[in-house]
């Protein structure tokens, strides 16, 4: 395909408020070249050489690499803590920083329903370019489509990223041992939480704000310090519980949780209780669970006590009781989490 | 972001033949895990350890590798020649194929509407499948998103793509010299016009059939046999004419191009000549342009005639005239060509 992000040209173009994406914008031709130069280039290029071509072209360090790729839907576009842009450049470089690697470069693929603004693609851009650069990603390259009126919702943005890997052992579920602890790395709820009060208005008091942020720093650190990390997990769509469901489940194990020490803030525990919402299934952003071997997890806490987040353990994997099962205890007993079947937070993400 | 093509889960999910996407097979949870292990691990996994991590890991075989990404909304999803599927791995293919690199690993990320029928998805998901084998390269990673009903347009389509590049010169517009030839590849206009009659319902006799293919291996053997390939570019959105209007632009210099020898079928003339289209611009999903050394010609033409679609010199590169500037050659005399403004055929790719 004929690339969007694709060629230099001298000519200044002025800046027009209130111009809207139309169907021309994603032709190929004068009104996709005039986006790139206005809105893309200013944002991603840093010479004149990019952009000169179709796909980015790049000196890999090492021998094994990560690769990813992410679609982002939320609804709204901007949301308390972040924007659609500042969550697909996270998402993206959180997910390779769960495959032990360290972010390197982004993709960018956008596909926007005619009339959408250009200000305010031009300020979503802005904030790809700056959670890029917080995370030390580079945008390489980049594709935009234009859908007519009424057959998109504004903005699709897709992500893909390449990392490379500093891992020295695999970290996969398949690694997880009996006895291993699960560490979260800081409270949890507020991105979803976030977005629900933005698309429903709901004005909670205080404010819940997104922890939509890159989390590639406290993971190579943990790497650097010798951590012996089993398995890393983003705790995106569906939650702590669906991603430790899915882990006891590849792995082969059984996990107990103790429910009074899974960190949520009292804001998105009243707000969760009063959607009828459990905020174990919460999307968050820029959270992640690490499960380490009993030894490490006073090492791989004070390591994470360094970032943002207030990290701590949460359970613990069990050799007993039934395996591709994640238990809850609670004061009440012990019950057994499942996956959801349906949609408890549509385009959180 | 939590992936979709994530893990692995034993028990068989049963064939629903009038299954219609749901937004809770966007939801991370029960749903798009069958969704996961019904359509796409059958069609992408390899090996039972696929799927079990968020992002693939790739073991690079060279020092430099090429990275692009393409979104698909082509409308109908469906065209003569082929399918949104095949066109998302052609397209990012003949891109890594455009940059000298040997095409090896696709990311895939779905936004799918509400309703969509999951037996037209797993036949798309199929096509994509049969592409990338006959291209050579692996759908390694993907992401699935849904949206409600009535904001999005049935299904978009993202792929991004990583190659090792074997060229061992640059080839950019910045290598374009005075007196090089230019050669396409093949006959132009077929995929635009195949997905205009399929759009629009109209019977072209005979059928027009898109062009949609791979083009990296042609690409790979010119590069084997040492021909001097100073720029290459796939012809799609905005066609031949934009093409090589950008690449002018790039290169500061001037071309000519002989009307009488741009190969354009008699059925693809006729097509674009009732609708009002010039086929100079329109899309082609299997063509490229070559722009080579006057002596590296005669070797590129008898190392493409062994492919699919009579390539053919159609101009040359000029040091004199106005730079940036493509003139087209007709019996009535010599126009430049121009950008064009709007948007000709919408959704073509």
């Amino acid at each position: 395909m004929t690339e969007t992000l694709g060629f230099t040209l001298q000519c200044p173009v002025p800046d027009h408020g209130n111009e809207r994406i139309e169907l021309a914008h994603g032709s190929g031709g004068l009104l996709t070249h005039r986006l790139i130069e206005e809105v893309f280039r200013p944002a991603f290029a840093q010479s004149p050489e990019d952009f000169t071509h179709d796909g980015a072209l790049i000196d890999v360090p090492g021998a094994q690499i990560a690769f990813t790729t992410d679609s982002y839907v939320v609804r709204p576009l901007v949301f308390p803590g972040g924007d659609i842009g500042s969550l697909a450049v996270n998402g993206t470089v959180n997910d390779l920083a769960m495959c032990g690697a360290r972010p390197l470069w982004l993709s960018a693929g956008f596909v926007i329903e005619e009339g959408f603004p250009v200000e305010d693609l031009r300020r979503i851009v802005g904030s790809m370019r700056d959670a890029a650069q917080a995370a030390g990603v580079r945008l390489v390259t980049g594709d935009t489509k234009v859908v007519e009126r009424g057959h998109g919702d504004g903005l699709y943005i897709n992500t893909s990223g390449i990392g490379a890997v500093v891992a020295l052992q695999p970290i996969s579920p398949r690694q997880v041992q009996p006895d291993d602890v699960v560490i979260v790395s800081g409270d949890l709820g507020r991105h979803g939480m976030a977005v629900m009060a933005a698309r429903e208005n709901l004005g909670f008091e205080p404010p819940i704000v997104s922890d939509c942020a890159p989390v590639a720093a406290p993971v190579l650190r943990l790497l650097e310090e010798g951590v012996n990390l089993h398995c890393l997990r983003d705790l995106t769509r569906g939650g702590l519980a669906t991603a430790l469901i899915e882990i006891v489940e590849s792995a082969g194990v059984g996990m107990e949780l103790e429910a009074s020490a899974i960190p949520v803030s009292a804001p998105v525990r009243g707000a969760c209780e009063i959607l009828g919402i459990d905020p174990l299934y919460v999307a968050n952003e820029g959270r992640f669970a690490a499960i380490v071997p009993e030894g490490d997890a006073g090492h791989a806490l004070s390591i994470l006590g360094e970032f943002d987040g207030a990290a701590t353990v949460i359970g613990s994997v069990r050799s007993g009781g039934t395996t591709g099962s994640v238990a809850l205890k609670t004061m009440g007993g012990s019950y057994a989490l499942d996956r959801i079947a349906g949609e408890q937070l549509p385009r959180i993400c």
